[in-house]
């Protein structure tokens, strides 16, 4: 008995590829999506985000008790395949305007300094689900996030090895994954400005939590750029290329843009805005997910970051938004670059209540609409309604 | 700029727990949802399914390629939360009609003959978003499955040092997760017949894949029943019952039947009927997940299963299920209780087509109607349409 989603459709009937002659392995494809971001009407989701959804999976939001998200609740957005790698032959290659062109092994990259930092991760999207009207993508709500301890080596002194020309502009981080956006076959990739790559923080990762990176994290060796949203930090890493100018890729000009209208240049994401997420508390009703928790005291927990600056404030409600209470924050104890823990103690009586979180970090209110067409860094407040008994 | 998402509203406006005299932790809740299964509009995802769509998450379909899935790439369903569980204070209560209780630590289960069995799991509802109509609950499409190395001990020993009551009928598994069904506050719970239980495959699981069972999985042990649909292998395991008579819980009264109407007492599920995927061929377009391949030969690789029997045959199709033709069976590599791989030649000529695949296990067939009301044990075959390029 199959429906509408039986069929997964193919972009086209009548797709065929162009050889480009620039790049071999480039080809367009016509009658795919070219009409760029479309959008969703509320409540009811598509069959394409339905795939999506099946596939990515964010923080079940209860797993914010651990201050390191084990790997399998990490949140993962994987834009086409995980690819298949093998390790053994897998070269991360460095070229464009350096000096000397490099060609690193894996075990060239282990034998260099290691650093282990605890770094939380956001998908751009995260919240998209929840704009009206809502851009058709993966559908988070709330959960595209997780921290993990992420070990490697740091990026800015590989491309000093290089040699770095002066004159040059941006760093290109290709992936192994690719795919076809708007008609065009490419392999994911993103940029950072030479200054940006100079930060020590940025990490040539080939292990999460300890143990290797898991596939679906980018093994054998994936980008780390802590502070910015996920898009950033490049899985699946196969080439590093400094370049004269601002790269044009889809993800960095197309995609990953805040825009009211869709015709709009638009500006770049690039570092994580506040936010603050807390553990549902109660027991759920498997269905609706809806709360049920006691009459009385509940210490209520969760975990709030920032990209910017470090978080100043964390607050709750308990009466849906209408007024806020300042949480208990705790020190920073996964340092700069992770969430910080958080709790407030309720009172709760009987009936149907709203709780919410939001935070506030050092680097003030941001002055962009909350909406945007491609349905990026969602500044809502998190909301979870809760019954509570007699 | 909130929709309905925003608001996974609680289950009702007038909920109260009512203390029961059986069983002082356990609760009925008024008010919530009693009327039993209801059904989506077809293409149409609803709020509830898009909340447990982002909680648990499939195997993405290319991951086929890897005879033990890692963790992270495992399906998950998680009825509840993932409770909290601290391993040095767990323990198993082994009670009821048996001679000698048991209270066993972590310590106690790891001190016990070791086994380590890899075992492929299928969540009873994969395919029911292909359904039509579709029950409400978790949407999957295909990827509900995976394979892993379960490490533990054998659970009949366990039992039999016990002491069973020889005119005992059920055992009865409960794990830590709760939460509210129709109205009653439980924990997850499940049983085997006596039966069942003895056969020597059934293990007590603390390891996955040569590591600790992750937290998803059911940390620190759960149940692993080889053979049968998922919902059989209790996670978070906390309590064995040895009962007279036959256990009227929830999850095996109501929840996990073949039924055709809502009013039937249904026949309970139990064990997986035979299914075959494939990795999908190709590349894949962002939004729609479209397929593209360039003309000429492919290999089409795939894995197949059934709970029942070894299997007997795969299919492939390349006209969308008009022809069948039969794939490559690759030797049972894994043992019997696992996945076997397969591999199709394909030549792929320019246009749209749909490839399908299809399994038949040595048991015969099976005479349950395909449609049912909960949405378990789609036996369509698997469909990736393909657009082929010149």
């Amino acid at each position: 008995m199959p429906n509408a989603w039986n069929h997964g459709r193919a972009a086209t009937d009548a797709a065929h590829w162009r050889r480009s002659s620039a790049d071999t392995r480039r080809f367009e494809i016509e009658g795919t999506d070219t009409a760029g971001p479309t959008f969703g009407e509320p409540g009811r989701l598509t069959p394409e985000e339905l795939q999506l959804a099946m596939r990515n999976h964010g923080l079940p939001l209860e797993a914010l008790r651990y201050p390191i998200t084990p790997p399998g609740l990490h949140y993962t957005l994987i834009h086409y395949d995980v690819p298949a790698v093998d390790p053994e032959t897998w070269l991360l290659e460095v070229g464009g305007r350096v000096e000397r062109p490099l060609r690193l092994t894996l075990a060239d990259l282990r034998s260099r300094p290691r650093e282990r930092l605890a770094v939380t991760l956001e998908c751009a999207g995260n919240g998209r689900a929840l704009m009206d009207p809502r851009a058709l993508s993966q559908p988070w709500l709330h959960e595209a996030v997780g921290t993990a301890e992420w070990g490697g080596t740091s990026l800015w002194p590989v491309l000093a090895d290089a040699g770095i020309d002066p004159a040059a502009d941006e760093v290109v981080f290709t992936g192994l994954d690719r795919g076809v956006e708007r008609g065009v076959e490419q392999a994911y990739a993103r940029s950072l400005s030479l200054a940006d790559a100079r930060r020590p923080e940025i990490l040539l990762v080939d292990e999460m939590n300890g143990g290797p990176l898991p596939p679906q994290h980018g093994a054998p060796v994936r980008l780390v750029v802590p502070g910015w949203y996920g898009m950033a930090s490049v899985k699946w890493l196969s080439g590093i290329e400094v370049i004269g100018g601002s790269f044009d890729g889809f993800q960095q000009r197309q995609q990953y843009r805040l825009r009211q209208d869709p015709r709009e240049p638009g500006e770049p994401l690039d570092r994580m805005l506040p936010r603050a997420l807390m553990v549902p508390p109660g027991i759920p009703e498997f269905l609706t997910r809806g709360r049920f928790v006691r009459r009385g005291p509940h210490t209520i927990i969760g975990r709030a970051w920032s990209g910017r600056a470090p978080i100043a404030l964390v607050e709750v409600s308990v009466d849906g938004g209408a007024s806020w209470a300042t949480a208990r924050l705790d020190p920073p104890d996964l340092g700069p670059l992770a969430w910080r823990s958080w709790s407030f103690e309720w009172t709760a009586e009987p009936g149907d209540v709203v709780l919410a979180c939001r935070a506030t970090d050092g680097a003030g209110a941001t002055d962009a609409p909350a909406w945007n067409v491609g349905g990026y860094a969602n500044p809502e407040p998190h909301r979870v309604p809760v019954t509570v008994l007699d």
